[in-house]
């Protein structure tokens, strides 16, 4: 590692400039480098970025965007020893720093993943068409483009691989660059991890550029084809967001502040329940991981008034079973904080906050530690406060110490715990431990409005649960109010923010060519040769084929019937029919759905390999014996597949709209059917 | 009317107080009231729709709300004949007022009909579950909730009735009640409309507050839960953006302003083409409805270079034939602008940008009118300017002359035609007039970054455009950049914005008793009767029906062929398999699927009234003779519908998770069914 932290700028490694700020070593004292706050062209660098990341990463499409993800991944995999080693530094215990590095990897493995969900193509086609005519000429649809812009990502401190990770997964699979301003004083190991990055040579030129500084005039810049996200103090956030240049030039903004995330113990959780264990082993977790260092940490814990005491007692019984001391020394699971600055202020916070609701665990000032120096380490004990009137000391509510502090406090009724859970005005997360399936929805439509998730922890997922204080990638990760208003990851969603939606308005025809998706009522035209004799690259979006026709017969019913088994009255029984919407025996609709592939399949080999799915299947009027049935095959959707190995065969899926009429014309059954279609290139 | 424009807060028509404005009428300068700057105490506006009209409408399914709405627009066009004879007041044709008004009802009528997209509760269960652990017992799943505050609604005075009635729609439908401010020189129409909504008493209490002043502090009490809009002019919008109420408080704010729309013609459509003659009709059209006073309207009409003398004479041809005056008077199909103040502020801008650009058509002072007199009505003829270097003289791309005004700019190339749409900064809407779709689409995917909505105009879709002006209740409305970076409506995109996101973590059965939809590994229940037998009332989501078994043998294969005619080499000729995925002769998917429905369907006459469609059917693992499958049935989630009519039977979509399974307990086939199931209760 450089003594001087570097900058990743315009494609080269750079010092900074300006003040210089010593980062030291949260467990021992010793210093580690220099940061310089400054001296970089920050208008370059985003224009460096719009002009030479994005144009390379918008052109790919989602699967090639995936699977660079997903050799990043990889890579990053096989360096993560050397990031565990500085991670120490940090103040963080191996377990602390697994979140951090191998959470951070994993998003980059889900986003890869993710791929699947999306076209083999630049650009998103979301949900379904809008009709906006009666004649079905002039037709609506939203499609989704990479923005033009640079991802700016201005990070906190406690999660310097995971903070950056996180987000690049989702720009750079949305086809978008980044420039990403990790906090100084832990920015080290980010630096550790982008020169990886970057000498892997996976993504290209211009996709990531980092900052190391403090970042002044960062948002100068901006305009509104890039895109600003923020993690950290709720306070630095509403300064940003109020930027002029943000203001100015409408730049999307997303902002995921610290937050006093509450944990609430069911009614039914008594003493004695698996659920009551399992909420204090929760909130032991939260207060110690991290040294409690986390925008998601559980600060509030709700207890049914009467069970204020057994939980004090329990969770006192397992704060002190964990051991604190330098990350590295055996059977230590509390590491640091990250600095002693940020010390100082944590035990004035706390100082503060026991003005109103006193201390019941912990010593702000003593703490037992393992190999390490309370004089030259940033050290605290954990902390537990109670507050016997949460209604009236409101501080709990306002001030979040950042660090192994949390506060218990009790309620009467479950809607007094909504109420109290909502006067943290916003969290990231709230957490439920019940059995009681009421219970938890009464929480969870109660408290919803003031959260970004709720988790319901109980016997039957605590084996698999991932816990209170871990955003997933696939899901959102953000609050309301306090907690910034934002939202990040979150799957699709997320790619989604640095993306323009747009909506696309025009005949099917045209529609159907914007989209690469096949449109009702757009030109069709009829196959040379059967479709199924045609190889993925062969096949055009609205080439149709239409089948020879059949009358259905009452013997096809009966055949059906007994074939099938279903003897479902509607379909055998004349004599029940009364009062129903039938005026006759009806053909099943699986007979329809069967018949219909009996006349659009090609029985020959060919490269249409298999049928393995349906999807939007509906049966829009019935079929009599005597009605004279026919099918319109037409190509919808074509998605490219990679290869998973040298071996498998080259291969796409291919959607059919597969529409059933009858001799009046009108159809009778509409269906996607799903096949995998060979390639003619086997490459 | 009355003579003093009234608010309507706390339930209660009331006079505002403090400075006072003359509204006087566009077309004759006759006063028609007064209207006073203040006098509300919008913080207990705020707290009465929050304590009110919040607690009745969130607690309605959207079912319900869907209704309302219906029941709303079908009043509100009993009562439209009223809302003309005002509109023409504001300087609008009856043409211009059909888009205001009928629109605005329209929107009604469109948010209604979205109800069936949602289910009948009161919340919204999102997307797919997410799979959070290897053994299943944590998922995860998205839902939204309304917010618990107050839509403030902050709107533009050129359309006063449907600038309340888009987004109230979708408010409304979210579960969340409004303010709305109008913009005083118009309110006096928007006031009426409320009256009728008041008075009509389909709203509950609460839902809607009428702010008709300025509304100046409306914003100093709004909270996280709150969301506030803003349709108007870029420079207010970012003021209020950046209000630090609004920052402080993390309040969603989403705002839709005016922008230099643009319309381009494609290098095909040159004289004689249908696509020239639609544009130019176009272009008329945007420059003289409603006065070119649309933040829509196209004002920058951009042409192939060799074109642009065609397209001059062609407009002016278009627009000497347009008549003005009073919009009361036979064969009128341009009024006036909304008031003298802003005919000269719209002056002035044409002036200023008439220094870089000539005017090629009209004259700021002098305008031919039908039954008005000049000097007492805000009249202005229609202006069109030539700029023959848009790259340089940069005006026609910054100053928005909200008026019948547009300027027409040559281009060489599609990519320069694509630079000059976005010199705008980011536009709610662009055209493309083309029969080309090569051009279409290289035009959408490079201008999609810089647009909200784009329109593709050609022959084929001609009649039923609803043209370039016009935002659709399902499509987006809105842009990023000088467009202000929000969207509007969208359809269910649109009714998110009034509501939370959460993610829900727990095991599946806790997901599936608060989603209310069945997940896959949540306890089963198995049924005492047969579920076909049970009515729609009885049924409960979880509650599985396992079938008897069957095995299946080559002449379930055979037979199958036989009665569905499909006769694939997989399924029936065992010479052509080398090579293929298939290990023999392979059941058909549709076996499957038809045989387990004749495994889980009850032949009798019961409640399931029909079969009527299939949705995510996935077939999962080949099934050859010799297997045995059998199924489990489970209710997964049911929608209440209501009667169409006193005779209609009750009943509702019953959802059931279908799973085909083998003899070891692999799941062979899944799918979801969907049928109709009558209700026990009729009334």
């Amino acid at each position: 590692m450089a003594t001087i932290l570097q900058n990743y700028a315009l494609g080269q490694w750079t010092p900074g400039s300006g003040q210089e700020t010593e980062i030291v070593d949260a467990v021992t004292g010793e210093l580690i480098c220099t940061a310089f706050s400054g001296g970089l062209d920050f208008e370059a660098m985003l224009q460096y970025g719009r002009s030479k990341g994005n144009p390379a990463l918008r052109k790919m499409t989602f699967q090639e965007r995936g699977r660079m993800l997903k050799a990043l991944a990889l890579h990053l995999t096989s360096k993560k020893e050397e990031f565990y080693k500085l991670s120490y530094r940090t103040g963080a215990t191996r377990a602390d720093s697994w979140v951090d590095i191998e959470g951070g990897i994993g998003n980059l493995f889900a986003y890869a993943s993710l791929r699947r969900k999306f076209p083999d193509k630049p650009f998103f086609v979301e949900d379904e068409p809008i009709g906006l005519s009666r004649g079905g000429t002039f037709i609506g649809h939203h499609i989704l483009v990479p923005k033009e812009g640079v991802a700016v990502h201005i990070n906190a401190y406690n999660f310097p691989v995971w903070g950056m990770l996180e987000k690049i997964a989702v720009n750079l699979l949305a086809g978008v660059p980044a420039i990403v301003k990790p906090a100084p004083i832990t920015a080290f190991l980010t630096e550790a991890v982008v020169r990886e990055i970057i000498a892997s040579g996976i993504l290209p030129e211009g996709a990531l550029q980092l900052v190391t500084g403090t970042g002044e005039g960062i948002l100068d810049h901006v305009t509104s084809q890039d895109v600003v996200t923020f993690t950290g103090s709720a306070k630095t956030g509403r300064m940003l967001k109020a930027h002029p240049r943000l203001i100015q030039e409408a730049v999307p903004f997303t902002m995921e502040a610290d937050s006093l995330n509450s944990a609430v113990l069911g009614e039914d959780a008594v003493p004695g329940t698996p659920e009551f264990d399992l909420f204090i082993k929760e909130i032991r977790k939260e207060i110690t991981s991290k040294a409690g260092q986390k925008c998601t940490a559980i600060r509030r814990a709700l207890v049914p008034e009467k069970l204020v005491e057994d939980v004090q007692i329990a969770l006192g019984r397992e704060l002190a079973k964990t051991a604190i001391g330098d990350p590295q020394a055996e059977g230590v699971r509390m590491g640091a904080i990250v600095g002693r600055e940020q010390l100082q202020k944590l035990r004035q916070q706390v100082s503060e906050l026991a003005k109103q609701t006193p201390i019941v665990y912990g010593d702000l000032e003593k703490v037992d530690l393992i190999g390490a120096d309370p004089q030259k380490g940033a050290f605290i004990s954990p902390i537990v406060m109670l507050n016997q009137d949460p209604f009236r000391c409101t501080d709990t509510h306002e001030v979040e110490a950042f660090g192994p502090v949390a506060t218990i406090m009790p309620y009467k009724t479950l809607d007094e715990a909504v109420e109290i859970t909502k006067m943290g005005k916003g969290s990231l997360v709230s957490s439920i431990a019940t059995a009681d399936a009421r219970i938890a929805q009464e929480f969870t439509y109660g408290a919803a409005t003031h959260h970004g998730r709720i988790l319901v922890l109980n016997q039957e997922c605590a084996k698999e649960s991932t816990g209170h204080g871990s955003p997933m990638p696939l899901l959102i990760h953000g609050g309301p109010g306090r907690a910034g208003g934002g939202e990040e990851m979150g799957g699709i969603r997320g790619v989604k923010h640095f993306m323009q939606r747009v909506a696309i308005q025009g005949s099917p025809t045209m529609v159907t060519a914007i989209t690469g998706v096949y449109q009702k009522g757009a030109k069709q035209v009829e196959y040379d040769k059967h479709p199924f004799q045609k190889y993925f690259e062969e096949l055009e979006i609205g080439e149709t084929y239409t089948t020879h026709k059949h009358t259905v017969t009452e013997a096809d019913i009966a055949n059906f019937a007994n074939v099938s088994g279903d003897h479902f009255y509607a379909h055998v029984d004349a004599t029940s029919l009364d009062g129903t919407l039938f005026e006759g025996r009806v053909a099943h609709g699986y007979y329809i759905l069967s018949k219909a592939a009996g006349m659009f399949v090609d029985p020959r080999k060919g490269p249409v390999l298999l049928n393995y799915g349906l999807e939007e299947c509906r049966f829009t009027k019935p079929v009599y014996p005597g009605m004279t049935i026919g099918v319109k095959l037409t190509a919808k959707e074509k998605i490219g597949q990679e290869k998973r190995s040298e071996e498998d065969v080259a291969k796409g899926i291919v959607k059919w709209l597969v529409d059933v009429f009858d001799e009046t014309g009108e159809t009778v059954a509409i269906a996607t059917i799903l096949t995998m279609v060979k390639k003619k290139n086997q490459e």
